[in-house]
C-alpha cells in the first residue's frame, strides 16, 4: 500500500471514530449508561463495543506488539459472537457502572493509537485482510452510530422529563410528490456486484430474480396520511392486520405509533429535540412492520418486496452509486413515455419496511470464523428494510443495503413507501 | 347439477365427515377434551369446529330452512374468524366440558342432515358458490383430521402413563436411497394453475420464478442420521444454529427431538402406538425449523426453498397429479443422462421444512369476507413445509400444497430433506 | 375394639366415602376432569386422591393382604407429600384423561373393600394407629368434599354457558342482627384440648393468650353492605388497602368480588345454581383477604384475630361442642348484664377471614413422617379463616378449626365478620 | 424552644444529612444510578427521596417562604405515598439519568438551607409537629442509609468485575459463646412505652402478651454452622423447608446464601470489600426467612417469636436504653441461679429473622394522613426481623425496633439466632 493510501485510510478511521464520540458530547456519564429495554444498549456500551471490534478482529490477530487494555472486556463488550466466547448478558449492560465512561474513553484512545500505528506502520503481510476488516469495522461503527441515536431516543423517552438531546432547529419536511412510478419488471439483477465497493455479505451475491410489473409511490407515507388511518379506526379493525400483528396490538394496547401522544390537547411526538408538535408533512416514523402492513392494506396497496425496491432504486439513482441524503431528488428517470418525477426520499428520511422476510440470497456464504456471525445467523423471523434514515451516517446508504428488524420493533426510524401491482405496459 | 353429481358430492361429504368421527372411535370423552398446550385443541373442539364451518359458511347464508343448533356455538367454535365475530379464547378450549361429547355428536348429525338436504335438494341459485365452499369445507376438515392426530399425540404425551392410541402393527420403514438428484433450474412456473383442481388460495396464482441449479436429496433425513448430529454435539454448538434457534435451545433445554428419550437404557420415542424403541431407519420426525436448519448446516448442506421443492416434485410425479402416499416411488424421472432413481417420500412420511418464509405469492388475493382470513393473515413469521405426512388424509397431498408453522413448532409430523447448490450442468 | 365399634366405624367410613361420590352424581366425566387454574383440581383427581390417602397411609403400611390397585397412582395422586415421593405436577392434573373416571371409581371400590375388610376384620396389633389415621382420612376427605364444590364452581364459571350444578331451590338468607357483642378479654385458653374429640394438629396444643377487650359483629357482612363499599369507590381508593392488596387490585383489575357482574342490566352472581340475581341480604362471599381487610378499614372497624374469634365462639356455643349449620342461633349467651342476642352465622354460611397470619401455636409439633406435612409446612404467608361455609361437610365445624388461604385467594366461600377494639367493661 | 435546643436539633439534622452524602463519597455518578432489581433503588434516588421527605412533610406544609426546587420531583421521588399522589414506577428509577447527580446534590443543599432556616428561625406555631416530623425524617434517612449500603452491594454484585466499595481492613469476628439462655416467660409487656424516646408507630402501643418458657441462643448462627447444613444436604431435603420455601429453592435454584460461591477453589463471598474468602467465624448473613427457618428445623430448634426476642433483649440490656453496636456484651444478666453469659450480638451484626408475621400490635393506630402509610400498609406477608446489622446507622438500634421483609428476601444483612421451647424453671 502506498504511503498516501495509508494516510487516507488512517484519516478515515479517525474520522469515523471521532464522529462516534461526538454523539456523546453533550451527554453525562449517567445518560450514557441508560438502558430502557434489553434491545437498547447504553451509549457507553456502544462506545466500548465498537472499540472491542477493532481490538478483537484486527489488533489481537494481526498486531504483535498490541497489549490488551483489559482482559475482562473480551466478555463485557462482546455483543453476540459465540465464536469469540461468552457474552455479558444483554439485558444487564446497564449494570456496568464499572468500567466508567472515562475508562471507556481511555480504552478508545488505547485502541485508536494501536490501530493508527498498525495502519500507518510498515507493510503487513496480511495487509489485504486487515484493510478488509478495517472497512467492515468502520461500517460496523457507522451502524452503531445510528443505533446510539435510536437507543438514546428510546432511553430518554422513558424519562417523564422528556429531555431534549438536540437544541438545533428542527428540520423542515419537503412536501412529497403524490402518485406512483411504474416498472415493467422482468428478469432483473438484484444484490451487490463485485465492482460496487463495500457491502455487507448479506447484500451478496448479485443474482437474477423475476419481477412482475409493479408501481412504487413517489413519496413516503406521511404523518398526516397515517392520522387518517387512525381516525378511520385503524387500530380497532382486525381485518386490516396480520394475525400476529393484531395479537400485538391487543397485547400492547397500541393505538398510535411509538412516541406519539394524540390524547394531549395538542398532538405531539417525542423526538431528539424533546417533545414537539406533530407535523402532518413529516414522513410517518417509528412504525412496526405490523403497522406499516396494516396501513398499506387499509390503503388498498401493499408493501414493496425488497427486490422491487432495489430495482426501482437502481433505476432512480444509477447502478452502484452511493446514495446519500443529498441525493434525495433523483435525476435519473425510469424509462417511460412521459417525463417522470422519480422516487423521492429513498434515503435519509426513514427506513422503509418491505414485505420480504430477511433471508439468504441464493448461494450466500457467510464469512469464515466468528465474523460469519455478523449477518447470517439472524436470517430468521425478521423483515428487510430498505433505504436509510435521518440518523444514518453519511456515506452509509446504498441501493443494495439490507437493514432488518423484527415485525413488532418500533424504536428505529422506520416508515414506509407504498407499492401496487401493475399491468404489463406497452414497453 | 345433474342428479348423479349431487349424489357423488353428497357421498364425498359423508365420507369425509365419517372419517373425522372414526378418529375418535376408541377414545373417551375425557380423552377428547384434553388440551396440553394452547396450540393443541381438544378433539371435541375439532369435531365441533369443522361442523361450525359448514354451518357458518354454507347453511346460514344459503339454506333458508336451516335452524341453528345452538346460538352460543357461534362464539365457542369460531377458531379465528374476526369477520364472523368473537371467539372463545384458544387456551381455554379445554374448559368447555359443556357442551359434552354426546351433544357435539348431535351437532354433527344436525348439520350433516341439513347439508345433505341442501346438497341433494333442488338446484340452488348459488349452487356454484355452495360447491366451492363445500370443497373448501371438506379440505378444511381433512386438515383438522391431521391436527386431531398431532394434537392427540401431544396431549397423550403429557400423561406419564404414555397411553397408546393405536394397537395395529407399527409401519415398516423403507430404506432410503442415498445421493442427490440434480436440477438445472432457470425460469420456472410455481404455484397452482387453474386446471389443477382444488387448491387453497395460498397456492395461487401460478407465477414465474428464477432458480439457480440445485440438487435435492433422494431420501429424507433419518433418525439414524440425526443421532449422529446429536452425538457430534449438535445441541451444544452455537455455530450450527440460527441466533433465534440457539436462544430457543437454551431457553427450552432442548437436547433431542420432541418425544425422544435418549437417556433411558433403550432409546425410545413416544408415538401414537405408545412408547416405542427408536428405529434408525425411520425418517426423523418432530423437528422444529431450527433443528432442521441446524442439521442441514452441520451436514454442509441446506434446506430447499419451497420453489425448488415444488419444481422437483412436479418433475418427479408429473404436473398436477394428486400425490398420495401410495405414489411414494415416483415413476417419472427428472431429465438427465443417467437413469435416475427419483425422489422418494415426497409425500406420506413427514412434512419437509423449507427455508422459505411463508408469504403471499405475487398478485395473491385472499377471498372476500371472513373466508379471506383462512390463509392470508398468517403470512408472517412462519415457514413453509412441503409434501405431506403419515397423518395427512388420503387425497390431500399435492405438489403445490403449502403447509406452514412457526420456527419453534415441533408437534407436527415434521422432518427434512437436504438440498445443495449445484453447478450448471451440460443440459 | 368391640364388634359394635367396628361396625360403627366401618359404617362411618362408607358414609363419608359415599357422600364424596354423591357430589359427582349429575356430572359427566368431562365435567369431572376440568381444571380452570392450577389451584383447582379436577373432581376426578379429588376422587382418586382421597382414595390414595387411605391406600398410602393405612392399607400399604398395615394390611398384609392388600394388593396395590395401580403402582403408577402413587405419583399421580400424591398431592404434596414429599415424604411419600414424587408428585404429578399440580397444574397438569387435567391432562390425566387416563385413568378415566370409571377406572377411578373402580379404584375407590377396590380400596373401600380392602378398608372394610381391615376395619371389620380381626383385631390388628396397631389398631389404635389405624383408627387414628382413619379419622384423619375421613376428615381429610370431608375437606376435599368442600374443595370439590369450590373447584367445580370455579371451573364451571370459566364456561361462557354458565352451567348450573344444582337445580334445587336457592337457600333463603336469614336477616342478620345488627350491632356488636362485647368481650372483656384477659388471659384466655385458645386451641383444642385433648378431651374435645378429633382435631387437626394445627389446632393444638391448647395454650394461653392475652386478649384486650374487644367486640364482634353479631352478623356477617352482607352483599348489600359490600355494595355500599363499592359505590363509595372502594376499589379505587388506595388508602383503604394494604400495599400488597392495592397492587393486586391494579394488576388483576378487580372492581368487585369474584363471580359478581355489576355491569349487566341486573346485577348478578355466578353460583352453583348458575347465574343468579345478586341478593342484598346474603352474606358477601368470595372475597380475598385484601378485600375483607379493605372493607373493614372503610367501615372504621377491623378483622378479628383468630384468638378473638375462637374465644367468642366458645362463649357462644359452649366449649368443645361440635358446631354445625343447624346451630346457627346460639342459645348460650356470653356473660353480661343485659340479655344478649349472641353471634349469628359463626358456621355454615361463609368462612370468616381473620387478621391472623397462619402460624404454629406455641409448642406445636407436626406428626412424625409424611403425615407431618399435612399442615405444618404451610404455616407461611397465609391467613387464618374461622367458622365454616355452606359447602362444609356436616359434622366438620368446630370453634377451634383453622382454615387457611393466601391473601389474594377468592375461590373459596370466604366472607367476613367485623371486629372492634373495646373499652374494659364493668365486669 | 430554647436557642440551645434549636442549635442542637439543627446540628443533628446536618450530621445525619452529611452522613448520607458520605456514603457516596467514593462513587461515580454511574455507580449512584445502578438498579439491579426493582427492590434496589439507585443511590441517587435515595439521596433525592430522603430530601423529598423533608420538603414534602415539613417545608411545604410549614414554611411559608419555601420555594419548591423542582415541581416534577414530587412524583419522581415519591416512594409509595398515595396520599401525596402519583409515583414514578419503582422498577424504572434507574432510567432517571436526569436529574443528574450534581442536580440532586443541589436539591439536597436547597432543602438543607431551607430546613436550617426553619429550625433555627423564630418559634413556629406548629413547632411541636415540626420537631416530631423532623425526628421521623431523620430516622427515615437513617433507614435509607442502611438501604443504600444493601442496595449498592446488590448492584455491585451484578457486575462481573466485583467492584470493592470499601478499602479499609475487614472487621474481625468475635467468637460467639455457645449455649442458650433460659427465660421463664409469663405475662410480659412488649412494645415501646411513651417514655422510651423516638420509635416508629409500628413499635407501639406497649401491650401485654403471654410467653411460655423459652430459651435463646447466646450467639448468632455462623457461616461455619451454616456450611454444615449445606453439607448435610440442606438445600436438597424438602422435609426441612416450608412449602413456599421449597418452591422458592427449586424455582431459584438456591444452593447457598446470596453472594456465596462455594464452587470456586476457595469458598468466597461478595462483600462491600469486593470478593473475600468465606470466614467460618462470621455470623451467617444474607439468608432469606425460608433459609433461616430451614436451618433452625435442621438443628432441631426454631426461630424465636418477636415477643421472645424483645423480652430477652430488654432483660439483657435494660429496658428502654438505646442499644448500639458498642453494647454488644450486655452487662445486665437475666435472673437466674447461676451467673449468666448473656446474649451476644443482639445488635450491630445481622438482623435476626423471627417467626412472627409482621402485623399490627393490639390497638395500633397509624398516623393520620400520608404519613400513616409509613408502616401500616405493609403489615401483610412479611416477617419481623429484630436487632440491627453492621450497616445500621449509629443510634438507630433498640429492643423494640421492628424491621420487616418478605420471606424470600436476601439482600439485606439478615441472619438468625436460634430459639427453643423450655420447661418451666424453679423460679
Amino acid at each position: 500500500m502506498l504511503e498516501q493510501a495509508k494516510v487516507n485510510i488512517s484519516f478515515e478511521f479517525r474520522q469515523v471514530r471521532e464522529r462516534t464520540e461526538a454523539i456523546c458530547e453533550n451527554l453525562s456519564a449517567e445518560d450514557c449508561n441508560l438502558q430502557a429495554m434489553p434491545d437498547t444498549s447504553p451509549l457507553k456500551w456502544h462506545l466500548a463495543h465498537t472499540t472491542w471490534f477493532f481490538e478483537t478482529f484486527i489488533l489481537k490477530p494481526f498486531s504483535q506488539q498490541y497489549r490488551v487494555f483489559d482482559a475482562s472486556f473480551q466478555v463485557l463488550f462482546n455483543s453476540y459472537y459465540n465464536g469469540i466466547g461468552k457474552q455479558h448478558p444483554r439485558p444487564q449492560r446497564h449494570l456496568l457502572s464499572r468500567p466508567g465512561l472515562p475508562e471507556v474513553m481511555d480504552y478508545r484512545c488505547h485502541v485508536n493509537r494501536a490501530m493508527t500505528a498498525l495502519l500507518e506502520g510498515s507493510q503487513h503481510p496480511q495487509q489485504r485482510e486487515i484493510v478488509r476488516r478495517l472497512e467492515l469495522g468502520l461500517n460496523h461503527e457507522q451502524q452503531h452510530q445510528e443505533l446510539m441515536l435510536t437507543d438514546l431516543k428510546f432511553n430518554f423517552a422513558a424519562n417523564p422529563l422528556a429531555p431534549a438531546y438536540r437544541q438545533d432547529p428542527l428540520p423542515e419536511a419537503v412536501p412529497a410528490d403524490s402518485g406512483f412510478e411504474f416498472y415493467a419488471g422482468g428478469l432483473v439483477e438484484i444484490g451487490q456486484t463485485e465492482d460496487e465497493g463495500f457491502g455487507f455479505d448479506n447484500e451478496q451475491p448479485s443474482h437474477k430474480t423475476w419481477l412482475e410489473p409493479f408501481a412504487l409511490a413517489r413519496g413516503l407515507v406521511t404523518t398526516g396520511d397515517y392520522k387518517a388511518f387512525i381516525a378511520d379506526g385503524g387500530y380497532r379493525r382486525p381485518e386490516l392486520w396480520l394475525s400476529d400483528g393484531w395479537a400485538t396490538v391487543q397485547a400492547e394496547n397500541w393505538t398510535q405509533p411509538l412516541y406519539w401522544d394524540l390524547e394531549a390537547d395538542e398532538a405531539s411526538v417525542f423526538t431528539l429535540h424533546g417533545r414537539q408538535p406533530l407535523r402532518d408533512d413529516h414522513p410517518v416514523c417509528h412504525l412496526s412492520y405490523f403497522e406499516a402492513d396494516a396501513y398499506a392494506r387499509w390503503k388498498g396497496a401493499r408493501l414493496p418486496t425488497e427486490e422491487e425496491w432495489e430495482h426501482a432504486a437502481r433505476l432512480s439513482i444509477g447502478s452502484g452509486s452511493q446514495a446519500d441524503a443529498g441525493a434525495r431528488r433523483a435525476a435519473l428517470q425510469p424509462v417511460g413515455s412521459e417525463p417522470r418525477k422519480g422516487l423521492q426520499d429513498l434515503f435519509g428520511q426513514v427506513w422503509q419496511w418491505t414485505s420480504s422476510a430477511y433471508r439468504a440470497y441464493p448461494r450466500y456464504q457467510p464469512a469464515p470464523g466468528a465474523l460469519g456471525e455478523y449477518n447470517g445467523k439472524f436470517m430468521c423471523n425478521q423483515f428487510v428494510l430498505r433505504g436509510s434514515s435521518c440518523a444514518t451516517a453519511a456515506g452509509h446508504s446504498r441501493s443494495s443495503y439490507r437493514n432488518f428488524f423484527y415485525a413488532p420493533d418500533r424504536w428505529q426510524f422506520t416508515g414506509l413507501r407504498l407499492a401496487r401491482d401493475a399491468m404489463p405496459g406497452p414497453d
